[in-house]
């Protein structure tokens, strides 16, 4: 397998963006990360997108938005793996160029959610769990996360009020980040005073609904400096599964597929958590971050949330984690977060994230979660 | 590059399966093809398909499929481009072998499309055009397809009665498939007497709503005999595309995108036209068949429908299309049609077609088609 490198990278605003559709949104995330990489010619183009049909009424994206880039002609091809979709676009992508299959690609991830009132979304949303089996209950996502929670809470005897670092973290990084949704701070009174969605769970734990599309370029490793002087390795890239419904497992504090896509990473890489500097992590709820991090071993079981409050997750801590804001406070149009996370990563690593920059950071970890945690796309990434 | 090869098969009968869900065809599919493989352990699962999210309110069907077929754990990804879905979950997996990522894995292509009514459908395939300036419009797949053969025909001379040859040849195949949704002869009288659609097109001009899902395994070629006796290479595996839309064309009658992965197809085997065997064809309608013997280089422009007229496509024909019955009497689940193609030639060069088994046939070629052949995509199998 060749190595791959990032070559440039691109983002939209994260917003809702009322006077935008989905194909500008992604094409415009595109072009940005093709000129940031100067490249002439891509090879290839894959989209990561979890809804559109349902959304916006429109499959085939990936011949449709390598049709509005001016890329009319070259290989395009969705990719799909639920609010994963972004992380596992980077992967197809990924592949393609390893493979020798192509030189040059482009990995898109982009999702409009707001073309659709609420009911519309969270019934987009909630195909991502099982049809038949979850869905079909009238169980929405909000609603199974703040299953695990409660159970979380209990388990572990937490409070509310444990999950607050993770939110207020999240809103101070996209403070200064401009392409983030909400730059304003949350304090921990405001975490505690704002509305139930589905207790525990407030709005304040939920990542909101938004549209926006993040780019990456890739070419082999040994070609990069042709192109830039800031390659980004990817060091990992590793996929993993679980079951698609919550109730068929043994412990459903467990995210075993962020796990194992997490240990495939390491064992890529060839790292240990210790070697990671920062971790872009999924945290479309709370609940979801404190587990990643034990998935990802950076804590023990039940420990998540303690790592939040003993001030590790913040810049200057032991792991920075959603270092520009996250999908808490840049935002979470789903199949475009993932493209995010490497996007935001890619920043820090190049020296680029701005008021938010990191010293010393050298590898970065960037984990995206699909369904109840059924899928996890891990990329390690190092310069 | 590592060269790839077929070493399992596996499908479902093409039927309205009213008492079957997506996941149960998906799992008998996997499940087929990996015993034909006779292997213990796959390394990933790549599923194509168009449109679960409308058609059964289910994304996320990687993870889901994975789950129920056993495979709970490996990585597993959806790849979607259409009614092409099916070709380019066969190029996904093979990029992910050909890369050295995996060893043995397997693509699925899967549609479940009866669970919603007639209308549900047809905006459903409808998002495979362009949502914003096709779809809105009230223009249906086959309302634009009637336009291109409408314009066929009166810039070379057809008739409807012209394009019967596609049919009857199509049923004819399916005659002997155990798989085929239509398995009853048809005659140029009953395709005249068809109803019409959208004129010209009529019923028989047009591939049927469906269900069904065909998978294969794929490992490298220095591994395949490990596991078969009849392995089935990948000599060529490549995706173009063209507008989405199709007003923006020169010649709306030329499908670029199935000329250019056709042609890439052909630089990858080193091989020509003349060299294919037989041809797995996108016959989702008859106008769609003549286009794509035109674009794939078997007949010159404008004689795609004379090429069927003087009976070269027919078993003991110059270039056999469709020997199982086509995306017309096989049966046309959109996201599995172009899987069933690689299955169906994989039959074909084993041996193991039985009464419809071509002689002498070394060097096949599938080509899928997505959209109005925005997306393409070509794989040349050879033995």
């Amino acid at each position: 397998m060749r190595s791959v490198s990032i070559i440039g990278i691109g983002q939209t605003p994260v917003a809702e963006h009322w006077n935008r559709s989905l194909r500008d949104l992604a094409v415009e995330a595109t072009l940005a990360a093709i000129r940031d990489a100067g490249v002439e010619r891509i090879d290839a183009l894959f989209v990561g997108n979890m809804a559109s049909g349902l959304l916006c009424q429109q499959e085939n994206i990936a011949a449709l938005i390598a049709d509005y880039a001016g890329l009319r002609g070259i290989e395009a091809i969705k990719v799909e793996a639920a609010c994963a979709s972004g992380g596992a676009v980077v992967r197809a992508a990924h592949l393609a160029v390893a493979s020798g299959a192509h030189e040059v690609v482009v990995a898109v991830g982009v999702e409009k959610m707001t073309d659709v009132g609420i009911d519309g979304v969270t019934s987009a949303l909630a195909t991502a769990a099982d049809a038949d089996y979850e869905a079909a209950q009238g169980v929405t996502f909000t609603a199974l996360n703040a299953l695990l929670m409660r159970l979380y809470m209990e388990r572990h005897g937490y409070r509310r009020a444990d999950f607050a670092p993770f939110v207020v973290a999240a809103h101070e990084n996209a403070r200064a980040n401009p392409n983030a949704m909400f730059r304003e701070p949350v304090t921990v009174e405001d975490f505690l005073e704002s509305p139930l969605v589905a207790e525990p769970i407030s709005i304040l734990d939920s990542a909101p609904i938004c549209d926006g599309a993040a780019a990456v370029v890739l070419c082999p490793t040994e070609r990069a400096r042709e192109f830039t002087q800031r390659p980004v390795r990817i060091l990992a890239s590793a996929t993993a599964t679980d079951t698609i419904a919550l109730a068929p497992r043994k412990d459903p504090l467990w995210f075993d597929a962020a796990y194992a896509s997490a240990h495939r990473a390491y064992q890529q890489a060839n790292l240990s958590p210790a070697d990671v500097d920062f971790f872009e992590l999924h945290d479309a709820f709370t609940i979801v971050s404190a587990l990643s991090l034990e998935a990802a071993c950076f804590a023990e079981r039940g420990q998540g949330v303690r790592f939040a409050l003993d001030c590790n997750i913040h810049r200057g801590g032991k792991l920075p984690v959603c270092t520009q804001g996250g999908l808490k406070a840049r935002g979470h149009p789903v199949g475009a977060s993932g493209t995010y996370q490497i996007v935001e990563a890619a920043q820090q690593l190049r020296g680029e994230a701005g008021e938010n920059q990191l010293r010393d950071c050298h590898v970065a970890m960037a984990q995206s979660i699909g369904g109840m945690a059924s899928v996890a796309v891990t990329h390690i990434l190092g310069v």
